[in-house]
């Protein structure tokens, strides 16, 4: 849906108002969201009418315009989660908002961190943390597929962050260039391949969370740690997330949802 | 376990070496883990041996100290959970991690944001926001109980955070001086009294997490939400955390767990 | 896929070995799974090769016939969750059965049992609670569509257990005829206006159980109960039944889940 | 709170009224639930009044007394779950009533099958069993320790289904004397070592259920029945059940829950 071009920067601009290349949530009702660029030409087409991409320009977020059948078009600054359901590009296995907040949590982010990122995919998780981490932070993310790499420098770009992310197209297993980073994330299929170089970039006292989908893995993974008698305080924590039906008289559970994402192993280097 | 005192601003300092007024994490193992300041004074007093607080002074965060037993005592930079776990007061029921994390998400907090806060309680969550906001940042927090706000206050300091959080000891629903806020977080009662208020607050376009215990609660602030009709892509979500033991040949997730802490209600302004 | 004949009473035939008309589950793999009847005509037809229903008369269950490809079709006696699964007509909302073990277990239903049934829908519970109460029990089931009575009284005869059952095409609301029942399930979107109507009907200290999608239908419900003071222990479940795939080396939940079904709500009647 | 002695076979009397030796559940409220025996001597002491026993005999269950300080204490059929809760002796982890629930829908349970069990513990998934099978049917169990015989036989005796039951105190990894049986659960640390064993002693098209804590165990098992090339539909399940408040105006899930009992293993068995 979103056009495949740099849009502009939205942590310095696209703030409060709709300027040309800023992105836009569009939001009818929960079926009908999209994410589109501002600009002057073309059109947002949907089943309930057409709306030009330059009535949006100059308008501000939050705002709407009314369609020809009298329901609102709003017009929205998209979030995170909007970017994840509908301005990404997606061609892999993904780590959920749900998991992104208590990664966040367990690995004690805050502004001004550097992060080594390993396994990056479709640059979901490094999106996430280039946002929180700022213009004094980092995310250092390594690769080893090429077509990956591309997919997340356009996802990175969509969001205006890229500037905060060095893409190394290597493999980490052969080691890591930075040193006395402040966390980990890992999102590979052999997370044990990666503790030891793990030990030569973080900071002691940082934390690593490693992501993976089996209980396999996750047994393995913890047999490394043990191992290697350096990480300490180890957690498995898995969450999960339900969504109700938002409706005042008839309150439920939605019927079904995403059961299983994977494991998030959260250990903690010292030496 | 931690003195009321203040401690150093350990988001400028604290953050390689163990200074004095440092807080640090003394993890022994999993039962035997506590929050301590670094100081010339005192010692950390524990079943299987006493650790004067000067000993750290001096060391690197990830370092340890070999106790008389054998063991050792490792020295960490104590990270938000474990503030929440150990370090913090608490008097009042408090938001978990779990729900800190997608919170954040949700309403999509980054560096820089102003952020406004109904109910304070424990402070535990205007720690979680101010950490994440910044030095640019401001978080407003709305309490009206005298106590609560003190205790707030004294948390904050403790992570040397206080000086982002504007404390109001007053009642958010007669009106929130702020304007063009990023975002909102509400822990009340009766969410539904000052959803009219936020809309004064609130940026057009931002987002609000109601966070309520019953779905009663929920109910009735989804009534409001939809009378007031500039609340939209209205979400309801629960995080459910579940941990696992630690243990490679026996993985099996805890036997107990917190099974509820709030409902979270996600709304978005828009005129 | 199985045909609306009825099929023998597979509680006194049909046990070890497939006679004329017996129910056949033939399983391939669990993408291929089929109910058919056993008899001198028709065939199953697959993408992978077609199995002359007459094959299987003579067959003890269990057994397997190799197909042109040399993949195994096992001929298997349907149980309960197969016809759920692949059986059952299905005209409307079903209880499962993940709630299904845990009404019996609340219900403490055992042979012999005398139960109430307000609600019928497509005869699923009927089905299962007909099969635990054995000859010596029965089931009288109140449906006010005609139309689901008919769907009921067919999947009934599928299992061979229609004549444990009284079906009743009336508004439970005016009333029952039997008395002294041993459980009562309701599963009809007012629950509350059969309270009264069950404290006729019940022997004292029986129990019930009442099926409600929202949690609306719950407080409301509740509020009926204590206003009676003559119901006891009232408590109220949520089954949550989670899947795995079955690979050694690659244990992981299943990625979807149904996440809800509805709340069961428990309650003891005293006098 | 149960003496020990055995009571009346309440399958056969105690159905209406209780008579002496009769097993009484007496509610008060939710925190005063007792399990006591009618007889002529002795009495229930709580802290809010004392209750002769004798006072018990003749009364109707579902009746109540009227305490001297005015608050009802009811008098109820007590049922499995209640001696779940109150009324067996435990010494053992236990498989509990959620889980009871999904074994007998997983192995489709009903009134005259024979039964398999593997692994007695403290007899309360035999209790279960020996309710639903019914006179008709029974349950041979096999258990290696001695003590725990003796519990599970005193537990049996208490509801008044030992008659049921088979209990051998011998290795069943060694061979089991039945043949032809329609069921087995196993509840054992190594269920491995008894898989061949039951392929001597199921029925073809009969379905088994292994109880496991650890995802280590469930992933061996797996092994084993891959390996064995006999066992067909196998399904791996996880039950969460989850209890609400049962307050109308508050209505809430409990604070904490039990999070995991173990892994439900389903498989069946053709040849």
């Amino acid at each position: 849906m979103i056009m495949g071009m740099i849009v502009a920067n939205q942590e310095t601009k696209c703030i409060d108002t709709i300027e040309h290349e800023c992105p836009v949530l569009v939001y009818i009702n929960n079926r009908r969201r999209f994410i589109v660029v501002a600009r002057e030409e073309g059109f947002l087409d949907t089943d309930i009418g057409r709306i030009p991409y330059r009535d949006m320009i100059g308008k501000v977020y939050g705002s709407y315009i009314v369609l020809p059948n009298g329901l609102r078009a709003y017009l929205l600054r998209p979030n995170f989660i909007d970017f994840i359901e509908r301005g990404f590009k997606r061609r892999s296995q993904v780590i959920y908002p749900k998991d992104h907040g208590m990664i966040l949590v367990l690995l004690d982010i805050k502004p001004g961190y550097r992060i080594v990122e390993i396994g990056v995919g479709s640059g979901f998780t490094t999106a996430f943390l280039a946002r929180v981490v700022g213009d004094n932070g980092r995310v250092y993310s390594y690769e080893i597929r090429r077509d990956m790499i591309e997919i997340a420098q356009k996802n990175l770009e969509k969001i205006g962050v890229s500037h905060r992310v060095v893409l190394r197209n290597r493999d980490a297993r052969l080691g890591i260039d930075e040193k006395d980073l402040d966390a980990a994330i890992v999102d590979i299929p052999d997370p044990w391949s990666v503790v030891e170089t793990l030990e030569d970039a973080l900071k002691p006292s940082a934390g690593a969370v490693f992501f993976t989908p089996t209980v396999n893995q996750v047994s393995r993974l913890l047999t490394m740690l043990e191992s290697r008698r350096c990480w300490i305080d180890t957690r498995i924590y898995e969450v999960m997330l339900r969504e109700y039906e938002p409706q005042a008289d008839a309150l439920r559970p939605r019927t079904t949802m995403i059961a299983h994402t994977g494991y998030l192993v959260y250990s903690r280097y010292a030496r």
